[in-house]
């Protein structure tokens, strides 16, 4: 059959549509903390996009490219959001800002690593973020109010998901839960930097979440599972993170050469 | 708040339901051409997997990764159904098949290149996927029919879009015009393979879709897009490719060993 071609206005079939109602953000210290989530989300959302196809199952292919998809509506939302301070777009944000300019934390810049180590990483990640957006769906400014509240139904899926590699792991043969120990010892110490109060904090009252408040409800989580897992939480000492004041991982200048090669060698064209 | 863990059956948000009802394939010729069409979208998904975060924009990053999750679909619909034949599963056709035992055509092997090579090929693969799956619904295979009709919602869709990028890239900037016109001329020397008839055809009348009969209705797309951008469809001879066969091109070694080295480092885990 000749198929016609439609030669219209391309239909995005969006898996999610964006978040927020346009607003502008109230001050530069509001656009910066939603520099804080969107970078984090983004860094994420590209490191998960690598595994299409090679995850160890198709079925984990699938569920990994969902969960990076969803991690970029949030970035998406979350830097449009940064951008309406000072007239920047999210592709301006994402695609020619300096490496120091990033405030994303060191948990997600580390390497997808074997598959336990993604698997660590986005337990850690995940549990964070919902602890952060449950608690964000009360912010007094309603653009992160919004963005929250969508965002929890998504990395509440996102968490159950990594729980279930975890126990899957830890509970499966030798060889997989040796390597689940060790991703975990890897990770932990950027755990600490997600839960740190910067001086930001202080003068968003109300705004933004105290990111230390947050601490009991992920470790709650953490020690249930970890105990369904018969794993130990390692007691290990926190990196010297400082991703919220744009000083990041060494694995983050190859990250970012990667996601910002293309745009930057056509600044300005039109694709 | 403190968030309680569903430790629960992972409940995957999947985009796309498998299609096909479980049916075994009725013989290795059957078996062979489901390798055929699955093969190419189980090469091509993965190839667009890799621009997540790095595509121009962030919108086209999305709608890349939802195509290479579309693809991934039917990959593993049509994989599936393949090795029901001898009983493999999708996951040891996609990880412990070696090079001679794919099946996938040279386009979808090409490299992802610039962002203009990608949308020459992915123009050409889904102008050619449309095509075959608005014949494939006529399958008196039920299965390929019933993946055949699922999937031509999708590559409408695909083309759609890359149909879009052709335009736009073609009617964009002196740059963009030459990069557009220097990817058509890279892809369409692959573009023959696609409507080759291969022995295996004669033996599959009714079941499978006659590659040669498809090139008509591709043809008459490509002419008119290709009006529209005012571009001219390159005079290139047909590569000597020869996919179907087994015979793969040069970059596919690599693409091959990226997709598979996680999954045999741990041949029969349960990770």
């Amino acid at each position: 059959m000749t198929g016609e071609v439609h030669v219209s206005v391309d239909e995005l079939r969006l898996s999610q549509e964006l978040a927020g109602d346009g607003s502008r953000a109230g001050s530069a210290d509001v656009a910066e903390y939603a520099l804080w989530l969107g970078d984090d989300a983004l860094i994420l959302s590209q490191q998960l996009g690598a595994w299409i196809t090679r995850a160890p199952e198709l079925e984990e292919d699938v569920a990994l490219a969902n969960i990076a998809l969803d991690l970029l509506g949030h970035a998406r939302s979350l830097l449009r959001y940064a951008g309406s301070w000072d007239g920047r777009t999210e592709d301006d944000l994402t695609y020619f800002r300096d490496e120091p300019e990033f405030r994303s934390s060191w948990l997600v810049e580390q390497p997808n690593g074997d598959f336990a180590q993604t698997v660590a990483r986005q337990f850690a990640a995940s549990a964070y973020m919902f602890e952060l957006h449950s608690a964000l769906r009360t912010s007094v400014d309603p653009t992160f109010a919004a963005i929250a509240e969508k965002a929890l139904k998504e990395v509440d899926y996102h968490r159950d998901h990594a729980v279930q590699w975890v126990l899957r792991l830890a509970g499966g043969t030798d060889e997989s839960r040796r390597r689940m120990i060790r991703a975990i010892a890897d990770v932990w110490p950027y755990v600490g930097e997600l839960f740190r109060d910067e001086p930001l904090i202080d003068r968003l009252g109300g705004v933004a979440v105290r990111p230390s408040s947050l601490r009991p409800g992920f470790d709650a989580v953490v020690d249930a599972v970890f105990a369904d897992a018969e794993l130990e939480t390692p007691a290990v000492a926190d990196s010297s993170a400082g991703g919220r004041r744009g000083s990041h991982s060494t694995p983050f200048g190859h990250l970012l050469a990667e996601m910002q090669v293309l745009a930057r060698r056509h600044p300005g064209a039109t694709w």
